[in-house]
């Protein structure tokens, strides 16, 4: 279990962490040194204690958490593997394993339309969430081609680029692919929010 | 600005960090692999983003955050330098400033009584706070003794050791010191309020 320490004094951390137990464990507060200190204007130790301890606080709180849900639709398999494009072939699925079944899946099939999408939920610090969705169309090949990218990446070809996402660059990938178009609306919508960065 | 991300997949991780812009920074959330995993039992991407990403802020938003304010109060000097001490000499004070500036201040003085003082505020995830204080008697020398420490420690003798705090070990100081006495109340604390690791 995590402590926050909101000291940039090694001195102070090292001894904060010689001082745990119990499993705690000490952390410096993320990214420390780019909030701009509080002005410690106590009159005793509590008081300056207090006022760093709620001000560090309201920082920490206040960083948004995401998370992602992503996976391929193949419209002849009826949307399928879908939400479960991570664990296509079994709990214990690999890349490699999940690529073989959707091949095996799709034998004798001419209708290879697929697409990625993805979902990116964002909690903002007031506990509202928004969603962001990213989506790209493609086509299931009949072997691997490329050894970047992961997940279904060397099945799926994208004919803009007339080559499959494990052989473009990441750079490449990421201006059309599900995630990047997800990430990329998320970002325009976390820009333009200008959340506040000074705590309450 | 943080964002935290909570995934586990470097590949994920990669593409969101080359995703951001304006200035936001793509962290892992931390210790994201010490938290158990949600069941993603939603039967769209939406519905799993969201309970995943609810999951894993809940966890961020219960990390406790703490702050400490510590000093030396000198008896003869009306307990200066007290909450000024780590700026005793100014506001770009160095611990050796600070040491002679208080030695000055104490020149021809008999009483050379000091205690440490340390207190930690600790914010709990329901945004109450506890305090905890630690202090530790000793004297002022009359010249530093010692390169171990910091602040006023090659300065501050303490009986029971018969040395300075800058002349013992790390762990030795510990023991005794306002720090650790003030840490310690608080892992005692913690370890026996046992807080729910699990979101609420």
């Amino acid at each position: 279990m995590i402590l926050y320490c909101a000291t940039s004094n090694p001195g102070k951390l090292r001894e904060f962490r010689e001082a745990a137990s119990g499993g705690w464990e000490i952390e410096p507060l993320p990214k420390l040194r780019e909030i701009p200190p509080p002005e410690e204007n106590g009159t005793t130790f509590e008081e300056n204690a207090i006022l760093k301890a709620r001000y560090y606080a309201a920082f920490a709180r206040e960083v948004p958490v995401y998370a992602e849900d992503s996976g391929l639709e193949v419209d002849s398999l009826g949307g399928a593997p879908g939400v479960y494009s991570a664990r296509f072939s079994g709990p214990d699925a690999t890349d490699a394993a999940n690529n073989q079944l959707l091949l095996d899946r799709l034998a004798g099939k001419t209708d290879r339309v697929a697409r990625y999408v993805a979902v990116i939920a964002l909690v903002l610090p007031d506990g509202s969430i928004r969603s962001f969705r990213g989506t790209v169309e493609g086509e299931i090949l009949r072997e691997p081609r490329g050894s970047g990218g992961f997940g279904y990446d060397p099945l799926f070809f994208y004919p803009p680029f007339g080559c499959t996402f494990a052989e473009v660059s990441r750079e490449q990938k990421l201006t059309v692919s599900h995630r990047g178009r997800a990430a990329a609306s998320m970002m325009d919508f976390l820009n333009a929010a200008r959340l506040p960065l000074d705590p309450k």
